[in-house]
């Protein structure tokens, strides 16, 4: 069985000729998240974990401050119909309002101002303004955040038959596995995985999260978001990445495989 | 000189100890692209090249046509301003009206039906409708095809520093290069590769386009929207890429490396 995350697709080998073979590849479906009803936001994604994505998405954007904010989230439409589980919608939960405003602010809005000063600083500035300071003191031994792309990989089950997926995953500070997730978006990989972490109550205990790939300013900011203290990625960080991590005292490990890596932010968190 | 690509930040490598050295990192800051003043979308992307992201973007979405649609393109703002140089106005040529809303349905409206409709198959068939078939009959050597990620990389500057950037680049039937293009996202360096094609003429001559990493739907999309029939890509497809492909009578060509390659779609334009 190949899930809803692994379709076959017919493909030709060359130079080796021969006829042509059923090939295992990522699924890729858009998404629109609804909030109430509302259209807010289409990501092009793996299916299979849309909840986990939807509810990671809108907590990371500030629509969401806890799971106590949903109601309901269900895909629309009837089973069966073409584009079915391509819808999803969030409810708020009872008593709660959400400020859906907020995603296309960030998306548009609140980066600029009136005169032309969209600018790093300041998306950074936005962003701790919201957040706060991520001011917990646990610290992360230098072998775990060594090992995390190891213990990413042997979660990992659409990439080793598609290599078509990005992935990421939480860890405790001990090393534990608390959730991982594969999409073909990297960003909606960290979504899922906070999605997970939030449904399964145990955000507070992810100390450390590692992504299969680059490492940019929307991955750290998710973490941020999370109030995860250590990111860790396989492969480069970005200029403003490691900028927002050393701002939000966060550590910025990239680079991380063959039992090497690169600290490029927070290395006060490591021990 | 590192230019605006590339810029420096310390890193302690771990396990060797030592003291902190300056690393070469892939630069990342937001770019606000503005119709008229009118501001449309931001995107994180490696400075350097807006002009030609700009362009490339608002091609790709249909809400340019052709240059003859561009009046003028600059950055706003003052030299010397913090953030300058990370909002870019893009005003419409002598008696052209540009529909900017066309990018704003694309992002998040039209994919929508009244019900619950949207799915993969639908953004094909609205893609299709707006660009027409390709057609031309023009074939590209397998050889070619083959060699592509090698002109490609031949053709980097950042990647090679910094690890950190995605790289995009088209080619004419012959294997000539025409236009590349490095950028921390994917989408990025594709266009700034069709808006160079743009400003040099050479759109028309452009028969492959080759990218460093993965194939999504937009990457095929934008190569449709641009007319160019082959697309090429280093690592996996995605099943929306493929779908793509297929339906526009274009070739996929994935998994291109050492020599070897895997046709996903149109082996009938490869010869």
């Amino acid at each position: 069985m190949d899930g809803p995350a692994v379709t076959r697709r017919e493909v030709l080998r060359d130079p080796d000729g021969g006829p042509a073979e059923a090939d295992a590849v990522a699924v890729e479906e858009p998404l629109e998240i609804r909030v109430g009803g509302e259209p807010l936001v289409i990501t092009m994604r793996t299916p299979g974990e849309d909840r986990f994505l939807a509810v990671g998405l809108l907590f990371a954007e500030g629509v969401l401050e806890s799971l106590a904010d949903v109601g309901t989230v269900a895909h629309c439409g009837r089973a069966g119909d073409e584009g079915f589980e391509n819808v999803i919608d969030l409810t708020a939960g009872p008593g709660v309002a959400l400020d859906a405003s907020r995603l296309e602010g960030t998306r548009r809005g609140t980066l600029t101002t009136a005169s032309c000063g969209v600018c790093g600083r300041r998306s950074i500035d936005d962003l701790l303004a919201r957040i706060g300071p991520l001011d917990h003191a646990r610290k992360v031994p230098r072998a775990i955040a060594r090992a995390a792309p190891e213990i990413l990989a042997r979660s990992q089950d659409a990439f080793p038959r598609t290599g078509g997926v990005h992935a990421a995953a939480a860890l405790t500070a001990d090393g534990a596995l608390l959730a991982a997730a594969e999409d073909v978006g990297r960003h909606n990989a960290v979504d899922k995985v906070v999605g997970k972490l939030l449904y399964a109550g145990t955000l507070t205990d992810a100390a450390l999260l590692v992504v299969s790939g680059r490492v940019s300013f929307e991955i750290v900011q998710k973490a941020a978001a999370a109030r995860v203290g250590v990111v860790v990625a396989v492969s480069a960080p970005t200029s403003l990445a490691i900028d927002l991590a050393r701002r939000a005292s966060m550590a910025l490990v990239a680079f991380a495989r063959d039992g090497r890596m690169n600290v490029y932010a927070g290395a006060e968190r490591l021990e």
